[in-house]
Parts: C-alpha cells; sequence; structure tokens
C-alpha cells in the first residue's frame, strides 16, 4: 500500500478499503457512522466497502445523503449519529455523502447556528476541531476527500460554502476499485472537474510554485487518464490514476479557481451536476481567460494537455465530445432566459476574483451564451 | 506580499521581515525570545530584522546557538526563556538556529527527558503541540524553516533526530533581503543541500506524484538560480528563487532521502559542513544510485538539471565547480582513515533505506573513497 502524508493522510491503492479497520483503529473509532446514499448502496459499492471491515456490518447507516447535500440532510445524520452514540463518520461515497457527513461533524462540535460559521461570514477563522471522519470516495473528481471546503444548501436555498483545514477529513481511503461501477456520464462529468480544478488553479495569478507544480502533474496525468477510465470500466490502471489526478488537482486548488467555476455557480443552484456544467463551460472559460496568460504559463499548460499554445480550448472541446459530455446547456437543461441572470452571479463569486482574467456580468453571459448550444 | 498557506504558513518576499508584527499579532505573541548566533548578529543581519519591527529592539534575546545546535544550547535559551517570561520564539538564522529554537519549544511542552522524543524511539508519535515559532531564515538550504525535523546533538554526541508536523514553525517569514550579505561558501553549501534534497526526494521510490511534481520544479529552480545567487551578491532575484527552490526542496523531501545524505551523516558527525557535504557527496552517490532508477524517471531529472540522462552526475560535479565546492573530502578535512567506519555508520541510517538502491558499507566507503579527492 502507498501511504501518502500530505495535507490530508491518504492510503491510495486497489484494495485499500482493507485499511478501514486499521485506520480506524488509529483514530480510536469504535461505532462509526456509514454515511452513503441509496445510489452507491444499491449498486453494491456500500457493501463492497462494509465486506472488507470486521464489524461494518453492525455500524449503524444513514443513507439518506440528497444529489445536492442540504444542512436539513446534514442535521438528520447527526440526529441519528447522537441516538446511536457513535463516535465519527465512514463517509462512503461521492463529494455529496462527504460534504454531508462534514456538515454534521462540525454541528456537532460548534454550538452556534452553522450559518454563522459560512465561509462569506468568517467561518475560516472560527471553525475549530470536529468529528473524525474517514473518507472513501465511489467517484473521482470533487476531491473534497482531501479538501478544506464543504458546500451544503442552506434552508434558504443558498449554496452555503465552509472552509477550514479542520474540514479536511482524518483520512482519504482511496480504493479505485470502488469507482469500476458508477456509470460513464457521471465518471466524465465528475473527472472532468478535477481536470477543472488543476487548470484554472495552474492559471490563477497567485504565486505559488509547489501548487503549479502539481497542477501540471496533475494536468498531464488527468488527459491522459480521464477518456480511457470513462470509456473502459476494466482498464483498472487508468481509475487508479484519476484517482491520483483528482488528489493533485485538489491540493492545487488551494491556489484559487477561475472564470468556468464562477460561472457553473449559477447553474449549480438550479440543481444540474456541477462537474458536467465545468467541463461544459470550460472551453469558453479558457477562450475569455487565455489571452490575460503569460506566453510562459501557456505553453506550460499547452504541453501538459499535450497541444499547441492556441488550440487549448479546442483540445478541451474534443474532450469534452470524447468521453460524452452534453454539447452545450441547453442540452443540460438551462434556459436560455437565464443567461443573463447567470452572468450577475458568477462576476460576485470569489472565483471571478481569483480568475487569471476577472469577467463583468456581461462577459459571463456572453461565455454562457457561447457555451449555450 | 505573495501568501502561500502549504504544510506551513509562508510569506516569502523582498521586504516580508515587515510582516513579523502582524504574525506575532496573528498567535499572539507580545513578548518573543530572539534566536540568533553571533555571526548572524555581527553580520548585521538581526539588526536589519528587529528594525522592521515596532518592539524588537526590547525583545530579549539568546544568541549563543552553537554552529551544529546542541540540547545543552536548547536547554540554555529555555532558562533564559523561563526567566524572561517569553511567549514564543522569534528564529532569526540558519537551519541551526531554527533547530536550536525547536528544541527549546520542544522540551517546554514535554515534561519528559529530550531523549525519549527522538525519532528512533517512536517521537513521532508522542511529541504534542510545542510553542509556537515564527522562523526568519537567514541562509537557504536546509528548509527546516518548514520542515517538520530538528537535529540536535545529544549530551552524548549523539546527533539526535526529531520528527513531527509540530515541530513545524508556526510561520515562516522568508525575505531574500536577508540572504545578501552570507559568504558565498555559506551560500554554495547551503543551497547545494537544497538540490539535495530535491534530487534525493526525487528518486526515492516512494509513490507519491506531488512530490514528485514540487521536487522537479525545485530542481529545475535550483540548477538555474544557485550559481547566479553564489556568485553575484546583487542578484536579488536569484537570491528569491533560491529561497523559493529551498521552500519546494524541503516540501518534496518528505517522500525520503538518498545515498548523499546517508553517506553525509558520519562526515556531519565530524563537525563539517552538512550541506557542503551532501554537494560533495551527491555526484559519486547518484553515480552509484542512477543504474537502480527507471529510464523515464532519470530522463525527467535530466531534463530538470537540462542535460543528457547519462551526464547527470557530472553535470553536478560542475555545478560544484562553478560554485566554489571543495573539490572532495580530502579538502574538507575529512581524514582518509576514517572512511570505512563512515561506510559502516551510512549504511545503517534511514536515508539509505528510502535511497533508490540500498548500499552496503563496503558501497558507501567506495563512494568516499571515489569523492576523496
Amino acid at each position: 500500500m502507498a501511504l501518502i502524508q500530505y495535507f490530508a493522510r491518504i492510503q491510495i491503492e486497489s484494495g485499500s478499503r482493507k485499511l478501514i479497520d486499521a485506520e480506524a483503529g488509529r483514530l480510536g473509532l469504535k461505532r462509526p457512522m456509514v454515511v452513503t446514499d441509496h445510489g452507491v448502496a444499491g449498486a453494491g459499492v456500500l457493501d463492497l466497502v462494509l465486506s472488507a471491515t470486521a464489524q461494518g456490518a453492525d455500524w449503524p447507516q444513514f443513507r439518506d445523503v440528497p444529489p445536492n447535500p442540504t444542512v436539513a440532510a446534514s442535521e438528520a445524520l447527526l440526529a441519528l449519529y447522537r441516538e446511536q452514540n457513535c463516535d465519527g463518520f465512514l463517509a462512503v461515497g461521492g463529494g455529496s455523502v462527504i460534504d454531508c457527513a462534514k456538515g454534521a461533524a462540525l454541528m456537532l462540535t460548534h454550538d452556534v447556528p452553522i450559518t454563522e460559521l459560512l465561509a462569506r461570514r468568517g467561518g475560516l477563522d472560527r471553525i475549530g476541531p470536529i468529528a473524525p471522519i474517514i473518507a472513501v470516495p465511489t467517484i473521482s473528481g470533487t476531491g473534497t476527500e482531501i479538501g478544506r471546503g464543504a458546500g451544503l444548501t442552506l434552508a434558504d436555498g443558498e449554496k452555503g460554502v465552509f472552509l477550514s483545514h479542520h474540514l479536511i477529513p482524518r483520512v482519504a481511503i482511496c480504493d479505485p476499485d470502488l469507482t469500476k461501477s458508477a456509470p460513464a456520464r457521471l465518471k466524465a462529468g465528475s473527472g472532468i472537474d478535477a481536470l477543472g480544478h488543476a487548470i484554472e488553479a495552474y492559471l490563477s495569478p497567485a504565486f505559488n510554485p509547489p501548487a503549479d507544480a502539481i497542477a501540471l502533474d496533475a494536468i498531464a496525468r488527468l488527459v491522459d487518464c480521464l477518456p480511457r477510465a470513462v470509456l473502459d470500466a476494466e482498464d483498472g490502471e487508468a481509475r487508479f490514476e484519476l484517482m491520483m489526478g483528482t488528489l493533485e488537482a485538489a491540493m492545487s486548488m488551494w491556489k484559487g479557481l477561475g472564470a468556468a467555476h464562477a460561472l457553473s455557480m449559477p447553474f449549480d443552484d438550479l440543481g444540474l451536476h456541477h462537474g458536467t456544467l465545468v467541463g461544459v463551460l470550460m472551453p469558453e472559460a479558457l477562450r475569455f481567460v487565455l489571452p490575460a496568460v503569460s506566453d510562459e504559463r501557456r505553453t506550460r499548460l499547452a504541453a501538459a494537455l499535450r497541444c499547441d499554445g492556441d488550440a487549448i480550448p479546442a483540445t478541451l472541446a474534443d474532450l469534452n465530445r470524447r468521453i460524452g459530455l452534453p454539447a452545450g446547456l441547453a442540452a443540460m437543461g438551462v434556459p436560455e432566459d437565464s443567461l443573463e441572470r447567470a452572468g450577475v452571479v458568477a462576476a460576485a463569486t470569489p472565483f471571478n476574483h481569483s480568475a487569471a482574467r476577472a469577467g463583468s456580468a456581461e462577459d459571463y453571459t456572453a461565455m454562457a451564451r457561447a457555451a449555450f448550444n
């Protein structure tokens, strides 16, 4: 088994699910609450995970994480956790499941309304240690298994963002076997999110050479393995590489993200799949941003993508086609009359300020129109 | 100012010493103990640092850090710290000064003999939080300003190694202005240590793609800037790059090091300059190790060093000449009759086990002989 200790503690290898008992023991967990959703449980992935443990069949389970996680779901999870006298979380699923566990673990140890801990209200400085989480991702993309962020929809419909290094799970057990059975659409949409993290982090102008180095390695890795992992479920090596590239992308994004993530936010709020949105928006976002990027940086990005410097947006559009992403926002169900308002929302996101080129509301609406069909 | 938050909190920029007050305030420090040595104080660098603070002239000072730090010096520092009612450390100097502060900060919060906290006695799991340290490096090389290690000579002469993420200073204030006045010999010997960290970490076989990516970036950066920084004290850009490459090298070395660091240890114990030893030993260490390295990895290392794959040791030997390192161990004062025993010590170090190719005592003695003249 390869042990990587970095921002987070990561166990990555085919079969690493067998380490859950040892890692739970290291954390002193005797009765973790298993958090998952019906998709993961129904596909047999939860059984695959729990059967690798000695006692997992006896651990209490919460399977009701919604596709886009909510504070309400975290509250329901927390109520069950208390009722069952659990001592930590075993989150088995995608970003929604892991973020739902983060929300419950946060509320358990912070006796204030969770809205007071939002990043935009200064939560970064007020969030302290949370209950231990073991994260077991079943799809590669968000990187929240080693990330310091959590996104939970609030009671009023706002997508609440929470940030703190205390939100990093105590260990991420990354077993590419668990990502095998996910639908190809979901693999593509989630994996392209990771590539978006790495590209937008690399282009973000903050000075951070180690993050740049990791981002470039992630880009080269992801652009190679993503089509193979999506198109051939039997390609275990590609699934491993996709998982590793996702982790690297998540490490690099401490630098900041950019225009594709900014513009995805208003459409995220419609309940559409976040990663797929990022993929669909990326070519137009890069057409907008790249003119503000230095020649050297554009050349290094192109080298990682194995294309010419002026072919970066077209290369990403081609990648989208190869992995079967929707042709545009319209095909995802975005109403055409939402584009104007979307531009206003995108321009106000923090991602617009960490982008290589800041856009106006009109700029973002123009990008959305260009990505519509 | 560029803020990088990574393993450690790093403030890096020409003039970043002006941030000491703000960073001390963030940590709640009102009366830090200034730790330094007579070289740093005598060269005016301490004044340069303290004059960038509002109250620094009033903070108590400990200037008696020896060239190779000892537990005895840390004890003397701690006694003064207690007498002066300090609430943290401001370590201004090279690796010796910062490690001396780490030793005192460790003893302050751990009520057991420090020898019980040695890495070889399982200290990694028993070291908890230590008193806050602000590290202000005045030479680029060791990277201990963001490192989790500390090396202190014990009462019996053993070089004690302590490891814990709690030993990472709370903030590293990296100001290349402060490295300007160091003697060229010291710049060369310390800077080549950083290159050694990056090369040996990259070649170490542990699986860690982000560390590999950071190491390659460090290697390309250091091989370019080190000669310029050593040969032209006015080249501030080179000093900045050397500082950044040193930080990246320190980040990458969590992977493990290799044969040059293994073989430096017995000669370190003679009181010789550690980094200079690493530089002098590196060409022979690589001649030994590279045959066990994959073609792909050797090719990428050569690309970072801007040479052919079979010219790596010669390129490093040439770099040594350009920056004025001694021609061999003999010129450093190593007695020829110590080489046999040195091989035995080197083979027993942990660095031998993280090297791409493990060596026997005879192998190491042969390397030392080849690097003798």
